[in-house]
């Protein structure tokens, strides 16, 4: 909202935050790419890399989230202003959880090599549904750095898709088990992993409802706001 | 901090919005309990009651979020009195996923009757589970209302415990699954309930950090300051 507030310092400190929150999103984005790919291609090392990195993501945590008191006791923002820090302070802790379910699914990888179960590789499984948990992460962040409202109410509506693709995703998986009961441990891996992907679309989600809250000042959490604005716009 | 902060008036704002934070802890306490015993009876009334009732927990996360921003632009409290706003908002966002997570149990209590399938009932199985998550939400709630940093500390520990029996439960149940694959829907519902308490735990956890934080100002989130706190208790 410019022009709306007292402080240039004020958008000085909020921008050098806002700047470190999307490197953040640029490392879990990363962590989530590189934990799928160990997924695929059963390479501990990697994993190994994914579940160390995740220090760095929750030490950015703890610093940002503090960077952001400070702001707020230094400038003592407005409603207006204040509404911007509140929104960038989640989408602080859904990035960290995003760095959670990427080591998640790195440990899935790691475990399921290392059981040498390498009968059935389940990445075809998971492979659609990862990329629109990916792109869903992608375009949140994208939002975000350009606190573009319009983005995010048309991304709040693809986690149906990813919970859709989630539920058939779980289907195929008792189908195999059902068959093969030998296949079930590594089934519910895989069901793990695909439980982490639906979760990171979850939090892609939360972080868009952010942007909203701070662009249109509107609170849309558990409401329809995004399915009826995506009407709205079908219908006119 | 009493006596480290300037306004009579915030003490009271904050008080205000603490009990109301605490209300909204009791309400998701009922919450886990009824799922837990629709889960055990298999009541379709009581989990469509419980779903139904995460609606006010929403609104209420909306509202006391809302009310930590006024507060904030109204009183512009210090660093030590922000320490306790910002952990407060950061509590409520555990307790809505609290509500979240019953919300899943009861759904999976009301699909496992709805598709009649009646032949184990796997209570007994997440039981003890259930009832260690429950006590550590409650001893969370009641650390938070009596700002008691070192009960805090003691629940932290016992989120071990409740990951240790979550994965003694998906052995058990991969044994049930792979002896009788026609078990194996059944034994993922209750996989997913299992891992619904598994989360509640954590968040009691986290909550049970951020009394900490509001205690002692110290992010003890990521670290290993709990565990070292008991050891030294236990040498010393």
């Amino acid at each position: 909202m410019p022009g709306e507030h007292s402080s240039k310092q004020y958008d000085t400190d909020l921008e050098t935050i806002r700047s470190k929150v999307l490197a953040m999103g640029g490392l879990v984005e990363n962590q989530f790419q590189d934990a799928i790919s160990c997924f695929r291609t059963g390479n501990v090392a990697q994993a190994e890399q994914v579940i160390k990195a995740d220090e760095n993501v929750n030490n950015l945590e703890v610093s940002l989230d503090d960077a952001c008191s400070h702001l707020i006791v230094k400038r003592q923002p407005a409603a207006n202003d204040l509404r911007t820090v509140m929104a960038t302070i989640k989408v602080i802790t859904d990035l960290e959880r995003i760095g959670d379910e990427s080591t998640k699914i790195a440990r899935a990888a790691k475990s399921i090599t290392e059981r040498g179960v390498t009968t059935i590789n389940h990445y075809e499984t998971i492979r659609v549904m990862s990329i629109s948990a990916s792109n869903m992460l992608h375009d949140a962040l994208d939002a975000f750095a350009r606190l573009d409202g319009k983005q995010a109410i048309r991304l709040i509506a693809q986690d149906e898709l990813v919970d859709h693709e989630f539920r058939s995703i779980m289907r195929t998986l008792i189908t195999f088990m059902m068959e093969d009961p030998r296949t079930i441990s590594g089934a519910l891996d895989t069901l793990w992993v695909a439980k982490a992907i639906e979760r990171i679309g979850d939090h892609a989600k939360n972080i868009a409802e952010y942007v909203i809250y701070i662009v249109e000042g509107k609170d849309i959490r558990h409401t329809d706001y995004a399915a009826s604005q995506l009407e709205d716009r079908t219908t006119n």
